[in-house]
């Protein structure tokens, strides 16, 4: 049963569909959207805060995890899911994309990547192996293959070696799979270049994880060439397996996604938008900031029914924010996540009742990057 | 009916006592802890926290809150309980302490100080009728008289000038006192200086406030010296009308301060605490932040019933206080302000059970400023 992924409704018009992936600590209900608790904690938020805010699945950082605190002291707790009071699904990613955009790397081989920690500089050696371990101590429900996600711009050389090493990789993790219950997905590199991308999906799909990531997106290319990298590699993608769209935030980008038929999303935007006092709601964000919500004594978003819009002004956040308290950051989190599981519970509605065609195309008409109102 | 302090225990061999104060948002059951909200919100915490918590009655600054968002502006959100969506009673300050530690002054006369603001260095002039009306603004359902709190050490001839204003000031603002439901109480000063003590005291009792705070304590004074002024002051407060010790929260004081007949207290200690990483329990401090705990499966307290120390271990907290996670700091300010509301209630059962000496001295025996464990 763990790793079964039932699809349970689909849209007529587009790819999108609906489904119930099974793991050891329940049902993710997709498509989803997982909060990133990168050090044990969605910043600022409680677990209690999720189970109120009825996230399924969050995901945790396997680089900054086995930094500090350490994957053998989570593992003493008996994993993530004990040390930080959770006990819904985790999704890990693998460390490679801390690896490689955070350390100093001292030498790439075939076996991995030796590396100096950001935090303290010490030596560290992580590979597919090393990866798939920690993960392992941590427990998570789902483990990301350990791949090597390239900037943009790349060459296509560099971008060609960095896909035939994360599918050497992917065969030294793919071992791992559904091992004690922990679920191992695989991870589509190839960057811009539609041939890699294919490359790299039809070498995994040999492999037959049990989920499927496009990685790679999101890295700072233009939108229009994250819309192909998605249509060049989820066309490669097994239509029963979950498909995970790693990084990617922006409602716009996500509705695109599920309408290919992408499944899973996480990015860090409602929480860290938050930190920047910008409010994310359906129509648009905005800054709490600005001198035009002094006095404002509207929620955070109208017609919201989340706890913060039930019990403050925007004129009460707003202060909170410019003074500096902890208080106005915490709150303008809790909307951001709660808009954000909104979003997604009404799209999986709008595929359930095949509406979903009409919810997206009102959607995307209503909104605005930046809210004008 | 609104002021009337009823009290409704005595302690047998003491002078220690329960007591229940109305206001106009609620009964305030004495002895009673404030936590400080300086800034409308007490520091990490929403208001659902502090009901769960089971508070009665908190703090704001009037110098903060005038200075931001501005008295004008609370105002027009209905006062200060609708703008940080509390409904419970709420004690503002005068203002009187910051304008003297951390304005910039220009001139004290007999009508006020002039100063420059702390935050943007603006000319602002403050008073006895000034702060009344501001506090007045603010909606709080005590308001403190206007007053100044010399340093420590200083000498006498400048303390006695501050008790004459803060006299004079005391009578401007008794004018205040019940007008709209708002009560005001006097503030004894007086310094280290027993008759300067006396004749603040028996000028004010002339005035007939609806409640006495002794001021002018733990501004940098030894224990002995705070533990004196306390007794040079209470004996001259009338028997029948609350009496508030003004920012003391050392649990040995308070148990004195209670035993010698004091009803109420604020402090910033447990919420200031919290964010360096120290943890109030009632057997003694301990900071978080020790290797010792590094894998402690502990609740930060044993035998704490709340949220916190039920749901997450010592570990997990050191986690992420140590990587400066602000869940680290809202958790820990939970449990300390959780611990502060335990004793004081602690502290009132054992009144009303008559058991008051015993309860003050088996917590004293047990009670180390520094957790050994």
């Amino acid at each position: 049963m763990i790793g079964k992924f039932e699809i349970t409704s689909r849209c007529n018009d587009s790819s999108a569909r609906t489904g119930r992936l099974h793991t050891i600590n329940g049902v993710v209900k997709t498509p989803i959207f997982m909060p990133v608790g990168t050090k044990a904690t969605v910043k600022t938020m409680s677990s209690q805060d999720l189970y109120d805010l009825d996230f399924d699945v969050i995901l945790g950082n396997t680089y900054h995890l086995n930094d500090r605190p350490g994957a053998d002291l989570i593992a003493q707790h008996g994993g993530l899911h004990n040390f930080m009071s959770w006990n819904r699904p985790i999704l890990t990613d693998s460390g490679g994309y801390q690896v490689f955009s955070l350390s100093k790397i001292n030498k790439i081989t075939d076996y991995g990547v030796s590396f100096k920690s950001h935090s303290d500089g010490k030596e560290l050696f992580i590979g597919p192996n090393e990866s798939m371990k920690i993960q392992s101590l941590l427990g998570s429900d789902i483990a990301m293959v350990f791949d090597e996600c390239p900037p943009y711009p790349c060459k296509k050389e560099y971008v060609n070696k960095a896909v035939c090493r994360t599918i050497a990789w992917a065969k030294e993790c793919k071992k791992y799979d559904n091992l004690n219950d922990q679920l191992v997905f695989g991870i589509v590199q190839g960057g811009v270049y539609p041939d890699l991308r294919e490359k790299c999906a039809k070498k995994l799909i040999e492999l037959d994880f049990s989920g499927y990531a496009i990685g790679g997106v999101s890295v700072g290319e233009s939108d229009d060439l994250k819309i192909k990298s998605v249509d060049n590699t989820i066309k490669f993608l097994p239509n029963d397996k979950p498909r995970y769209l790693m990084g990617v935030g922006e409602f716009s980008q996500m509705i695109y996604a599920i309408s290919k038929g992408v499944d899973m999303f996480d990015c860090v935007m409602p929480t860290r938008q938050a930190r920047n006092g910008t409010i994310t709601t359906m129509k648009g964000r905005y800054p709490i900031k600005s001198a035009k919500y002094k006095n404002d004594k509207r929620p955070l978003e109208e017609g919201c029914d989340c706890l913060v819009c039930k019990t403050y002004t925007r004129s009460y956040l707003r202060h909170l924010f410019n003074v500096g308290e902890i208080l106005g950051i915490r709150l303008i989190t809790y909307h951001n996540l709660y808009c954000y599981n909104k979003f997604i519970k009404n799209i999986r509605s709008s595929i359930e009742d095949n509406k979903f065609e009409l919810y997206k195309s009102n959607f995307i008409k209503n909104y605005n990057l930046v809210l004008k109102d």
